[in-house]
This record gives C-alpha cells, sequence and structure tokens, in this order.
C-alpha cells in the first residue's frame, strides 16, 4: 500500500508533496483510497462534504467504530503526516481479519477532506462541515490563492458542492473516532516508546503583528532620524522566543510581509505573524501578552505604532478520559500520554463524539517537511496497536 | 511648471509617484519635457540610449555646459527627487535669460531616462549606457517583474533599442554637468542652509545573507530542536544597526523574501538583503565585516546554515575638484560641502567628464516616500543658484 501511495502527489525537485484539496495529486489519493476500500470488500461512500468512507457492516446499525486520518499534504509535506494513518487503518483491518476477529459494531475508515488547508487557508475543512464547526456560508467565501472557490473547485474534480452542510445523522451513528498519526514532536522518541495516546491538543493562535514605521531612502537616512520597524520587528521575533522558553511553550515568527520590500528602503510597515501554543490556557495568554509588551516597549522607543490582532484562536480540545482510559486498559502496559501543539480532524470532531489519537514514534520530530520519517518497525507497531484498539472496541 | 507635472504617475491611494522606466507616466513626463524644451526654443534631442536633451547653442561648437536630472520615481516616490532637479534647470535658464546672461557656450538640459530603476533593478541605465558602464549586452539581458525585456518596453513606447550603447563622442562635447536634486538627508537642514554642494557619493552595496534552517511544524516542535533561520535574521538585524552606529555608517534590512512563509511553518530559508553605505572605503569595509561576524556567530549557535553574496558594489564617487571649487568660487558666501549615500547619474558621467551636483533642503531629509519634501523658499533659492553657477560657466 504504502509504495502505491509514496509517489503520488510528490515534487520531484524537493521530494515533498503537493496533495491539495481538490487538485490532481487529491485526486488520485482518492482514487487509491477507494480501490483498497473495494479490493477489501468494503462498502465504498462519499459523504456530502467530500470525505470517503470505507464500511465494513450496516452503518445504519449504529455505535459505529470509525478510524482514519486525512490524504491531503502541507506545501512540500512530509508522506506521513495523514497517509499513515489512513494506510494503518486499512492494515490494521488486514491484522484483524488475519486474527479471525468477529465484528460486533459497524467499522469504518475514513479520508477526511481538506485536513491542512494548504490550498483555501481553513484547515479541517471536511470535518469541521461534518460537525457544523464551518458553516455553509463561511465555505462558499473559501477560495484558493488565484481566487477559485471552494466549492468550484470540488465541481472542477467532479463533486457536487451543493450538498455540503452539517451531518448530525452520521455523527450519531458513531459510537467512537480513533486517528493514528505520526508524533509531531519528539517525546517518544525521548521517552523510548512507539506508540502513545494523545491527551490534548494544546490551545493554539495566531496573531498579526503590524509594525507601522516611516518609508525612507536606505542610503541618506540617519540612523537618528529612523523609523524603522524592522528593527522592532527583530527585537519582537527574539522577545517571542525568551517568553516560549521561560514559559514552556511555543511561540513562531514564521510568516512576514514588508513593504515596499526593497532594497534601499526602509520600509513604511512589517507585518509579522506569531504562531503559539502551550500546554494550558494560561500558559498561553502568558506568552503572547509578554511577546506583545516587548513589541510595544520597543515600538514606543523607536517611534513605531504597533497594532496587533488575533487571527484565529482554538482554545484547548481534551481527547474523552474515558476512551483514553479504555484505549490504555486496551494496549496493557499502559503507552505514555501527550499532548500536541498541532490541530487534527479528531480534534474537530471530539465536540462532537468520543474521539481519541494513537501517535507513532518520529524520530527527528520533524513534520511538514520533506524530512518527515517513522521507522518500518515503528509504523508496524502502529498497526498492531490500532488493530488492538479496534479488535477492544469493536469486536464481540 | 510644477503645477503641470505634479499629478503626472502620481498614485491616488498612495499619494506617491510610480513614473518607472518606459511606462505611461513615464511617456506622459517626456513629453512635458519635449514641450518645456519647444516652448524656450531649445533644440530637442533624443539621444541612443533615450535619454532627453534640450540645447541652447550649437551642441557641436564643444565644451557644453550641461544640468538636469530624471523624471522617473521609485515606487510611491515623492515629488522631488529627480523632478526637482530638471525642472530648476528650465527655471534657471528662464532666470538667466530675465538677466539677459550672453552664452559663451552651448547650454543642454538634460532628463536622463531610468535613473531609480524601479523597474530593471538596475539604477542610472540611461547615463551607464552612454559612459559605457553598462554594457550593450548586459542591457540586453535586463528585465522587469513581468519577464519583459527593456528592449522590447523601450520598442512598445516608441524607441529605437537597436541604437543603445556607449555615446564617447557626446560625452567629449561636455564641458561640465552639474546635478541639481533634493538632499536625502537632513545635513543643511542642520546647519541652517538652503543649498549645498556635493563632495563625494559614500561607497555603497547591496549584500544577501542566506539563513538556511530547517522547516518544520510551528506547533509541535520543541525548541530545542528547532533550527529556526527567522532568529539568526532577527540577531543580524540588530547587529547590523549596532555596528552602522559604531562607525558612523548606515546600514539597513529592508528587503526580505521566506520560504515557506507559512504562518504554522518553522522557515527553512530566510533571504535578507543589506544595504550599506559609509563616508569611506574602510568604514564600509568595517561594518559590513562586522556584521557577517556577528550572523555567522548566531548562525553557528543556532545551527544555521549561512551563505553572504555581495550582489553589488559602487566605489566612492569623489566629484572633481576643480569643479567643485570653481562652484564654491560662483556662489560666493562658500555653501556647506556634503556627502551623500545615494547614488545620481552625476556619480555615473563623473568617471567620464567634469561633474558636479548641488542640493537643495529639505526639511525632514525624508525621500523616496509620498512625504519627501522641500519648502518653494528653498526650491527658489536653488534656481537662483543654478542660475549662478550656469551663468559663472557659460556665459562670457
Amino acid at each position: 500500500m504504502w509504495r502505491e501511495l509514496a509517489p503520488v502527489g510528490r515534487d520531484s525537485g524537493s521530494g515533498g508533496y503537493r496533495r491539495y484539496a481538490w487538485n490532481e495529486a487529491d485526486a488520485d489519493c482518492r482514487a487509491w483510497f477507494r480501490a483498497q476500500a473495494e479490493t477489501r470488500g468494503l462498502a465504498y461512500e462519499l459523504d456530502r462534504n467530500g470525505n470517503q468512507w470505507a464500511w465494513l457492516g450496516d452503518p445504519s446499525a449504529g455505535d459505529a467504530v470509525v478510524t482514519g486520518s486525512h490524504l491531503d499534504s502541507v506545501p512540500d509535506g512530509g508522506a506521513f503526516d495523514g497517509p499513515l494513518g489512513v494506510v494503518s487503518s486499512f492494515a490494521a483491518l488486514d491484522e484483524l481479519r488475519r486474527r479471525g476477529a468477529r465484528f460486533a459494531k459497524p467499522l469504518a475508515i475514513t479520508n477526511f477532506g481538506d485536513e491542512e488547508g494548504a490550498r483555501f487557508g481553513l484547515a479541517c475543512v471536511g470535518s469541521r462541515l461534518t460537525a457544523g464547526q464551518l458553516t455553509v456560508e463561511k465555505a462558499h467565501e473559501l477560495r484558493d490563492g488565484d481566487g477559485v472557490p471552494l466549492t468550484r473547485a470540488m465541481e472542477a474534480a467532479g463533486y457536487d458542492p451543493s450538498a455540503i452542510g452539517p451531518d448530525p445523522e452520521r455523527l450519531a451513528g458513531i459510537g467512537a473516532f480513533i486517528e493514528l498519526h505520526v508524533e509531531q514532536g519528539r517525546a517518544l522518541d525521548l521517552s523510548g516508546d512507539r506508540v502513545g495516546i494523545a491527551s490534548a491538543i494544546w490551545p493554539h493562535g495566531r496573531w498579526r503583528f503590524d509594525f507601522h514605521g516611516e518609508a525612507n531612502h536606505a542610503g541618506t537616512t540617519r540612523l537618528a532620524d529612523r523609523r524603522d520597524p524592522m528593527l522592532t520587528y527583530a527585537e519582537t521575533v527574539l522577545a517571542a522566543r525568551r517568553e516560549a522558553e521561560l514559559a514552556g511553550a511555543l511561540a513562531t515568527f514564521g510568516k512576514i510581509s514588508v513593504e515596499p520590500n526593497g532594497v534601499n528602503a526602509i520600509p513604511s510597515l512589517v507585518r509579522g505573524w506569531l504562531d503559539s501554543r502551550a500546554a494550558d490556557q494560561s500558559a498561553l495568554d502568558t506568552v503572547v501578552a509578554a511577546v506583545e509588551a516587548a513589541a510595544r516597549e520597543h515600538a514606543d522607543r523607536a517611534g513605531i505604532e504597533l497594532r496587533v490582532v488575533r487571527e484565529s484562536f482554538t482554545p484547548v480540545v481534551e481527547f474523552e478520559h474515558a476512551l483514553r482510559n479504555e484505549i490504555g486498559r486496551i494496549l496493557g502496559e499502559r503507552p505514555p500520554v501527550l499532548g500536541t501543539g498541532a490541530g487534527h480532524d479528531a480534534g474537530i470532531l471530539s465536540g462532537s463524539i468520543p474521539t481519541a489519537m494513537l501517535f507513532v514514534r518520529n524520530p527527528t520530530g520533524v513534520s511538514h517537511s520533506p524530512a518527515e520519517f517513522a521507522a518500518e518497525d515503528d509504523c508496524a507497531a502502529g498497526v498492531l496497536a490500532l488493530a488492538d484498539v479496534l479488535e477492544g472496541l469493536a469486536c464481540a
């Protein structure tokens, strides 16, 4: 399976994946999913929001056990973020059939559409629509970098966008959703475990810092006469790192936009985006407040006007304790429980149904990069753990 | 004159000028120049490199006195950088005619093409071609941001690009070139003078700093595991300011390019451009070496790979002392002599013919911005000073 999927949507230059919602590589991934379902005699279904389902047993029986992840990628993403969960789901089903497992509940494998949000700028569009966390109106407003609306992109890929919207009946028929995912940090590597259970998704948000200075000639303006917002930006980047270290949190300035962005021009505007996440709300509040305070102090001193806008925010997601404990019990030797700073479909769905996540060790912690990796043995351990969990939850 | 030229190529949103080589606003400026020449009965001429000339007297007589500047602008530039010199040239001629001056030498007013290099990325294309400081081959390689070659742009504007190249005969017929320009700093404001004489153009250059780190997920990568080039860039920006202060020089990071430039992505590459200038070569060398050393130290500590490329460099230009002294003598009460960090057509031509520059006071020092300004009284003083100089150099 892994070998079939490996070349799809891979850029020959970067070695990274470019599987974006409703593009050609995405269509190839979807065709692969459907073929995997049909090869196993599973009932293939495409839901109203473009998410793919492969059913064993009768969905209408209710209390279904569902597992899966996503197949799309960030720009030049790695091979594991998403696909490892889908491939492991099919492999776990194969393992359960080898064991001769008898299913007492319906089982489904899913591929949620547009998890990364690489094309339309919003993550987890497929699961958000299903859970009613993204309104149909807002979905109609989504456009890609070329101005193509999401609905037009769905149509172009041969899907009917007129039916998109909340799908409460579908969710009502699901008893548990388990998402297996490559770890995007090094906690398992440091603890020496192959597989872990998610405790929570950290609260996280994005803040835009606009530093307004004064455009001027870089070759003639005395240093004392400058109001150079790049200097205040630089101080703020370093302050963010310091404050995150102090609070045991994460803070990153990874995106910047500069006007006029000329070699011989002191900028009039530097716009920097802060991404920050922490294990709990109060730590996150502390970091962001401290970064803003430092930015303001430097801005005041340098005659820079600062505006800070919170562009998005997601509160902490605690995965259901009962399901997490049940999985711990099934896996016996209690695997490590770890938080994560990344969003997932499981996080979205946790507002509607019991969800849980398994993480597979990532020796470098690198993710969203062609260097993303998990060892074959660890992936196999992930498949066995997922099979055990599905057996424990769905079999008689 | 000023009122006629004011609206040409002005953006209604920013209030800044967008007069780029061979665009529509540039054509309007050129038509304005030609009309001013013809109104005054001057012989209009377009040279092989697209520079405009307005002649009083016979050019072939030799030892001509030439004055002028340029009419193009940087993106969202001010009204004075360039046009003040051209408008003042015509006004100075009007003043000399009022005085009943008798010209012993031919006099010309010029508009050099593409001084700012806003469109094709190289400054002073018109004067460089004429002086042989830009080869025809290199000129043919120049392309704008949309990939349009310079030669195609000239053709589209109705000019014949086949003749471009060095013009030594033209330069041989010129005895002196005087460029009047708005000051792009506050030296005259601080000394309380309306008009000054240029001593030299500081040596200056552009260096590209490539900080290569490791792309990773901003939400899951531990701070300790990061190789984030934005941090090293920030340290380098602050080091550049410190080192410039220490050396009494200028250093600016005004342009940046980030990959992948995503809010939730630690960058794989941050590319920053350093513009640095100083009164002499050794001060400039000191600043650039110190900034590079600081960048390297931070890069080594953070696991960042640093590459520094010098993209351009212009050595110091000393304006001819004899001409400068002559102008000082003509203007009587010796006006202040000042250096500048900005490049000019006069700097290019100084390699071929005696050149000099007059600066008009800029109360804020702001340039390359819609806020660029010179008071009417100061502009009038500039016109009178230029008239005095032309009279002293060209009249019997």
